[in-house]
């Protein structure tokens, strides 16, 4: 299927998420370390998706200035991505709360830890999970919207390794509330299979690594815009588990891996501010460079609003052809 | 979406691959060793799916009987599935050619090996890939279909852990002839997920595992019934790649794997015969399990015929679920 480069806009589109945040469609711009600062939440907003601010990588007070610049300069709807593992969410929480941060997107350990307080405080919450069991924690801490992520996804995958096929279907069977998909979404078609799943909107991140809006590093963009098929891997499965580009880095520590490193080992090899270093800094050969398997797919860096426009139409154009087959329904 | 219990038989669905094989529904039962022996073929043909006897567990004297009782009996479309690795694959082409199978798909090793033979023999030929390139030379190589298999799928899977849902799209962007998706997909939603991403067909592996008809052990179908959404996992990566249930047998491999052992050490703690200790035997401790992460979902043993009917079904309430979001065609 050509992909439609059509400059008119798509309808809305309407589900339980998009309402919810009250956005034109069912698209989360994910929260991406050193990629995801003000300017790609900014644009993600007036693209008419919900754009995320990726605390992960931040100080305390570089969060609270790209709060604030997005507040100001965002025409929709934005929030913030908080890993619940970083040394800072304590912090993090604090400033969302006084800045009054409309949406929360909670990511790691458990969605009981911060759910209540951002209720408490009148925002929006979702937490990101691997695992279908874990969606069912989640709706139990009474968060609004849950995210299932597969083993496709680029940066901290889960342990069980469940592929967006397997664990969405599966997570839509246990929990009421709205799902929304992410790992291995870049293109309509994939939006559209996520739907066919359960998920009533998809969170994507590479795709909007590789925009102009996104705050990563050109060479970093360049990197994804290059991969080829299968230039990611899972790796450092005794630490974190984290898909990454393969670069010499990734080289270096895989084949640590294979021969059985211990944890020390690895985590030397590793040092500090590899990401920084690869994502913000460029360097390319030897920083972790954390992307999705559909790296592959992405062939060239895009404005935010290009994006979301081919993905929508994409996604009209692929129900579109499927109709056909649908019965008509009772 | 509560599954469809309706005795009623579901239209038939029209797709290049069904006109290919002659076949009712667009879904093939995928050759499995140890489990797909003529019982689980005819099943299947007589189902309106096409039904395939699975060579690689077999001596060549076997595959001849199974063949022969597989045209007596079945009332619709089968074929073999040839592994092109396996140590008898020279004499089962032999057998296949004189027994004049209407259809193989081969899998493993160069889709060149065998397609010239089997194609000038009047046979239809599909193989098996875990890579979108490898779907291109699979179409050079003159097959009739690729089956496109994700890293959800049981047994021996690709080294590059492409997962269906970024699989399958790219191999549709390089190829034109039909694509029949494989990996997680056990439910008509993942069909209908699986034709959104651009497959005309399905592979169904292991919810055909654990039917009445699956040669396989009791066993090892109950396993399979009692596994949770996290219980397969690709082992052996430094041999060839499987995907097969934990169980005690699996941990230690997996110990094994972690610390690094060599080749010769995995080799001596898998043994011989360990998948026909599993599968055939029924030792479901000792034995090698082979069955995908879609195991999760699935809660009993039911006939082919059922499973047939409730895969379609679903498939096509999943997409009158999907219609009305799609805008009429120009």
């Amino acid at each position: 299927m050509p992909t439609p480069t059509s400059k008119d806009l798509p309808p809305p589109i309407e589900t339980r998420v998009t309402k919810l945040f009250n956005i034109k469609y069912p698209i989360i711009q994910a929260g991406m370390v050193w990629t995801s600062g003000a300017n790609l939440a900014i644009a993600s907003a007036n693209a008419g998706i919900l754009g995320l601010v990726g605390a992960g990588s931040m100080t305390p007070e570089l969060l609270r200035e790209e709060i604030q610049k997005t507040r100001e300069r965002a025409r929709g709807a934005w929030g913030v991505n908080l890993p619940v593992f970083n040394r800072y969410a304590e912090e993090f929480a604090k400033i969302i709360i006084e800045e009054k941060v409309p949406v929360v997107f909670t990511s790691g350990g458990s969605p009981k830890k911060f759910t209540p307080v951002f209720k408490a405080a009148g925002g929006l919450v979702a937490h990101v999970t691997p695992n279908p069991s874990l969606a069912l924690k989640c709706e139990e801490a009474g968060v609004d919207a849950v995210v299932v992520e597969g083993f496709e996804a680029g940066g901290h995958d889960g342990r069980d390794e469940l592929t967006t096929m397997v664990l969405l279907p599966q997570a839509r069977d246990l929990v009421q509330i709205p799902l929304i998909a992410a790992g291995g979404i870049a293109t309509g078609r994939q939006m559209a299979a996520a739907f066919a799943l359960g998920a009533e909107a998809v969170q994507v991140g590479s795709r909007f690594a590789a925009s102009a809006e996104a705050t990563c590093h050109e060479n970093f963009k360049q990197a994804v815009v290059k991969a080829g098929e299968a230039d990611t891997f899972l790796t450092l499965k005794k630490m974190m588990p984290v898909r990454i580009l393969k670069n010499p880095f990734f080289q270096k520590v895989q084949e640590a891996e294979d021969r059985g490193a211990s944890v020390e080992e690895l985590s030397e090899i590793l040092g500090r501010g590899r990401a920084r270093r690869g994502m913000l800094e460029g360097d390319v050969e030897e920083g972790e460079l954390e992307i999705g398997q559909v790296a592959g797919m992405i062939h060239e860096i895009l404005p935010v609003s290009e994006i979301v426009r081919r993905m929508v139409n994409e996604f009209l154009a692929t129900l579109s052809a499927l109709a056909p087959r649908a019965p008509a329904r009772p």
